[in-house]
């Protein structure tokens, strides 16, 4: 991931700043969903290593722009300063727009993937990452602070802002291994549910992790007077619904024709979790 | 392309703010060259409509960042307020991450379009509008301002920053239009020289021409030390410069086995434009 950023002929702030945040460490758990769906079909990994790139890509891009000033104005990410803070605002927002940008050129560049699979991932990632996607998520997550919103405008928000990206995760490897609209169907199925129950847990973690490890201070949302699962269901209510998701998502994977063990830990191990 | 946008489900504010930089105005002249091109070949320009769309929403969301506080900090933009004069930072940050985003899921779902097409536009549209084509260039134009700047780095600069998407304008004509290698490598030619003489005639106009036509207030450029072409050659070797990448543009197109008077003219009126 970072070398293809390393072998690219930019000006050498924004090759620093792109590089910076996507090395600043984070727990992968895009590219690992990705390459483990194509385990789970018998297909070599290999064949996912670009788009994985790419989704990193996209997601590191939108945690530098959250980060801005103008956003959630953070100065520490996974225990390190955020990107405008070691490079501006100006580089900032640029090597924002370089990673998303890029990400479709490693798409479509892919020589591992035939066309009609890299017009499907690109055209489900844009849906997944834009207006309706991610991007729509993260306006309407701004549009609701300071607000008490539902459970089920939470959830909307969640659904958009963090999740679209976990489903094009789980369904990219389907895609690249060939799955039937059957299984796909499936997929989509496991990974919303495992969208939601990791947003619910990072709620959780918002109040019952250390800092040290979450890599940000404990209580954040709270100090921003964000609507939270356990805020508007109780710490135990928020522990139900994310053990409901879990299941949800497990019974989705029984129904597949191959044997899913290795997703249902994952899983298992993105809501047990303690950062 | 109003309407693709005006059809999507998202929050209204990223739909206000999306389309006002959409409905702004502007020359539309990458859109032009697009369906030009298509002309010229004689195939049905309706096949690059979504292109063309697209096209216009990478140029406007680089716009919209461009005006950014943090970059040049500009209140009006074609006489009107800038994007995020109107809906604010964040607001727009996240319309230029939108349009950018939503323009490669324009062409990976428009069904005009062969799979192989698709991917080459989205591949050529990447490396034209990111790190090493348009991000790079507006991050070299940064770090060039309050610098003397060498013709040759002036010209670098403007070859990423505006150049290489107009040479996306024009290739995309030609691949939409099955030309052949030889004639995407005349159409390159001609777009290089055509990107430059249309920068050197934005520098000329920032200096002769009237706060009224160009829409923001003369001598801008000079007010905040930027390097341009009159500034670096005087006005009258700009001129000479601009006469000769407008002969080298309408040599290349001499080549070209198609009856090319449309691109002609085209080229001659960005160079002659008063705004």
């Amino acid at each position: 991931m970072v070398e293809a950023v390393e072998g690219l002929k930019i000006p050498s702030v924004l090759k620093e700043a792109m590089i910076y945040s996507l090395q600043a460490g984070g727990k992968r758990i895009r590219p690992i969903l990705l390459l483990a769906v194509i385990r789970t079909f018998n297909q070599d990994t290999r064949l996912g290593l670009n788009t994985a790139s790419a989704l990193e890509m996209i997601h590191t891009y939108s945690l530098i722009h959250d980060d801005l000033p103008s956003m959630d104005d953070d100065d520490l990410r996974r225990g390190k300063p955020t990107n405008h803070k070691m490079f501006g605002e100006a580089a900032a927002i640029l090597a924002g727009d370089g990673l998303l940008t890029y990400s479709f050129q490693l798409i479509a560049e892919d020589s591992a993937l035939t066309t009609d699979q890299k017009v499907k991932l690109i055209a489900l990632l844009a849906r997944c990452a834009g207006p309706e996607g991610m991007v729509g998520g993260q306006v309407a997550d701004i549009e609701g602070e300071n607000k008490r919103l539902t459970v089920q405008e939470l959830e909307n928000i969640h659904v958009h802002k963090t999740g679209k990206l976990l489903i094009f995760s789980v369904l990219a490897g389907g895609i690249i291994s060939g799955a039937s609209e059957n299984e796909l169907e499936l997929l989509e199925r496991f990974s919303y549910h495992i969208g939601l129950a990791f947003q619910i847990q990072d709620d959780i973690l918002d109040i019952e992790g250390s800092e040290e490890m979450i890599g940000k201070p404990v209580g954040s949302d709270e100090s921003k007077h964000k609507s939270t699962y356990p805020s508007l269901l109780s710490m135990k209510g928020a522990k139900e619904k994310l053990q409901f998701h879990l299941d949800e998502a497990l019974t989705a994977l029984t129904s597949m024709p191959v044997e899913s063990g290795l997703l249902a830990e994952i899983a298992r191990l993105i809501v047990s979790r303690n950062h």
